[in-house]
């Protein structure tokens, strides 16, 4: 299924794959301290990118604040065409080093870097476009590089396994909630827009079950007649009951998904996840340790 | 049990059992191209009615708008009627065209089918009824066929099933909340009435308490005196808990629903449960059907 | 564990044991009539007991709807009198038909009935009581008996038993988010309450916390300051991560429980809930059938 | 992992192992009467104490309400010297007549013991901490140890090690739930800022995105474009969706704790995972060890 591709490798696998063939030159140097974090400069230069993507994102959100920007109008764009200018030098030297750039760009992490400065140069013709620089924070997924947390990236993978597994069924569900909340809302439009400027089209109506059904409720819209409140009390213990099947789906994946990583694994041919008590592996029947 | 009846065949299943005897004809070959999806002319017929349905909902969506009600209230008027002309003959259509005309108007789709039209019908007598066409919504359901995401209805009838088995422990304690709903809006009547408009009554404070268990929340009615502010933390707390519940149920369901279509049974010692892929029986190491 | 108490016994086991002695006689009869639904006249003894408990419910609601109340309060006052003197003839019936009084009086429904004509009682000396009547709300949880609904309450049972399994870990778990809440309220005290009257006192600050960890959200209270709403938003994920903890452990707690009334049952003692693939009974250790 | 120190040790391990080398003296008396409820003087001891606590953070509640800080600030004021020696007095006493001083105040509930003091000290010098000594709460732990609750204890120890457990797919999740509310509640930023003065800045949208995603939903800031309407929908249905997965973390977590800590094994054939009360080993059939 496509889906997996979504999920990022382990850094130490992708890594080796597209280094340079030549080592020792600058390149493979290059390379070695952008992309891997064994090295002295490779730490620096690691800690550092996380602090410059960190204080860019905190550059972004102080300056959709109104008051700090009348202040620091020049200031903020200064500071903008700096942090463009590093991160478009260091999107072109990871290009630089790679075996292959397609392979590079083409990747998880590739997207991602080319996404956190598109935004930049399309302001020059969209000024509007300026707020989607936030996409820079995705950056911040190189945390569990950074800080060498294999352990955490090897959760997110299960993660990530355990939700595409349970995809499918997710969908499904979803799609019966946008129809129940299409359907409910409609209800309560009939019920309630004589007497309630909140329900006062069938589309505002449906804001108010999705509303309802997640339990969020704002309270920007609430019934008001007596039927109304009855038909409400109805669709949120419905809600309240619904929010168990997702959950049902995530424990059942979940628990596969760690069965298939735990389990004894076969030494002949490196199959995991075989059941408790498993005698033979069930990949190529050669006898299990017991 | 009655309740699986409620679970729509498999489309490939149905279709096949209700196609008319006498192959070659007309109505034969409307049935191809109305109930299946393999000709050419039927995915063409498929597609247009799922564009016509989505559009069909989206004008009863903006006919609920006022501003555009006022405006363009002889188009819409025009339009209801071009897709009630149009839903009609399909509905006539597949009467005409399955083996058994019963069969089809009895079936999960069939009434459906019909209940899409007839609401249509109602409102020249009862106007009031226009808003009812939504429950054309449902026939959405058929995105599932027209895109042969057979995996997808898979997948529905699993969540089914799993709904069904846990049907009779979630009314339990769909019960049990509806009893607490009932006692603890009582008791929030007796300590705030004096003091709070929004619990004036007790079918009132239920519909509190209700929105309180079900941590839906909107704020339209909140308690304002000290012990109130007790009782509601506690009956939050409550509802916090109990929410466990049926996810409990749920998960049960779906993990021993999953288990049941998993699992390849070994054909010399009956031991079940293998890991999907597995080649060799983790009991006797013989080699297991593909 | 005392708690198993409070799980009712199945009906159908209860009745038989205190059954008077002599059959046949009029104390018999009336017994049969009235705690077995086996008999005609015990079939519309249920059903009308059930009308009237229910109309009794909404009736004690309308009495609190202010403007009913002025119009019929003659007739309000009337019914309540007759249906004091209707459940108190069926209360002291049941005393009168069972084999031991004492053990009907102290049975799970036996308390339920005396608290349901208790309040009236007393209403005569502390007119407040009167809406205590709504206890009898709990009068429908004879529903399951009177509808022959031995399934569902069976499944009451094993969701009670699962109630009781997890309970100590519910215990432990709400005292830790009691805790929190009382933190988190006071660290948002110190925070907010020049700024914001809603935070006003730490009992108020501690009531802001709680509808935010249990995710129910009023809004009459909300974080207004830079630095309180960080917090809130550090005290909504958190909230909305441990969540998980009692779910997780219901979920654990149905699904053994569950495990636990299938399984093989011993031939010998009737023991159930072996694990599958068990050859010996785990209670007298005679071989199972395969 | 370093984690697991943060669980407290059962209390009659700990307690043994720091007792003075000398029996019989009055150190040793006074060990066993502060640290173990096996005497008379122990329990009187633990239950005053307990009752200590609870009105200190009474007090501490009632001193925040302006009402009653006006008219007793004499009384508090004293009562907060006389709960300040009183705890101090505890503290040395329970560094002296332990073995190892040292051992003690670095525990879990040593380090609780000196929090519990500090604030009121510190108060002096900066009268703002006064509110800090609410710390005091986390002193109610010990409401496991002095009623004999081992069980429970056993219990948080289960949910504790569960939660350790699962603890880094949990940070794993919360990750991405911050990163998803960065990024959907600077989208919202850009279609709500001109027409909602609550989303006028990014972080205050982020503020939004957390309270909806949690399904907290205040309702002090919410949507009114029609655009931003549908978004919140996706966001609401999104936060509903993934509320699964910490729960699906936490139910694998919880049911495979449970699964380490049940389960009698045989000890002829080690066969484990009986139930709890199996006499005979269902593989075997020998004798289990009570």
């Amino acid at each position: 299924m496509s889906l997996f591709r979504l999920i990022p490798d382990r850094p130490d696998v992708v890594q080796d794959q597209n280094r340079p063939n030549k080592k020792g030159t600058f390149r493979d140097w290059l390379y070695i301290t952008i992309f891997q974090a064994t090295t002295v400069a490779g730490k620096i230069f690691d800690v550092g990118l996380f602090i410059l993507i960190l204080s860019n994102i905190v550059l972004l959100m102080l300056e959709s604040v109104e008051s700090l920007q009348v202040k620091y109008a020049a200031v903020f764009q200064a500071l903008d065409i700096i942090f463009l200018v590093l991160f478009s030098i260091e999107y072109l030297l990871r290009l630089y080093c790679v075996r292959s750039a397609k392979r590079y760009a083409t990747s998880f992490y590739g997207i991602i870097d080319l996404l956190a400065i598109l935004p930049s140069y399309l302001e020059f013709f969209y000024p509007q476009w300026h707020v989607f620089m936030i996409v820079r924070s995705f950056r911040l997924l190189r945390i569990f590089r950074i800080f060498r947390m294999v352990k955490f990236l090897d959760e997110s993978r299960i993660l990530m396994f355990a939700l595409i597994r349970g995809f499918r069924k997710i969908v499904v569900f979803l799609f019966f909630v946008v129809l129940m909340a299409i359907f409910l809302g409609s209800l309560m439009y009939v019920v309630e827009y004589e007497h309630n400027s909140g329900f006062n089209s069938i589309p505002q109506s449906i804001y108010w079950a999705v509303v309802t059904i997640t339990t969020v409720g704002y309270g920007d819209v609430a019934p008001v007649t007596a039927i109304g409140k009855v038909i409400a009390s109805f669709i949120m213990i419905l809600g309240y009951s619904i929010i168990a099947v997702p959950t049902g789906i995530m424990s059942a994946s979940v628990i596969q998904e760690e069965k298939r990583n735990r389990g004894k694994r076969c030494p002949h041919c490196h199959t995991g996840g075989h059941i408790p008590g498993a005698v033979y592996c069930s990949n190529c029947g050669e006898k299990l340790p017991s």
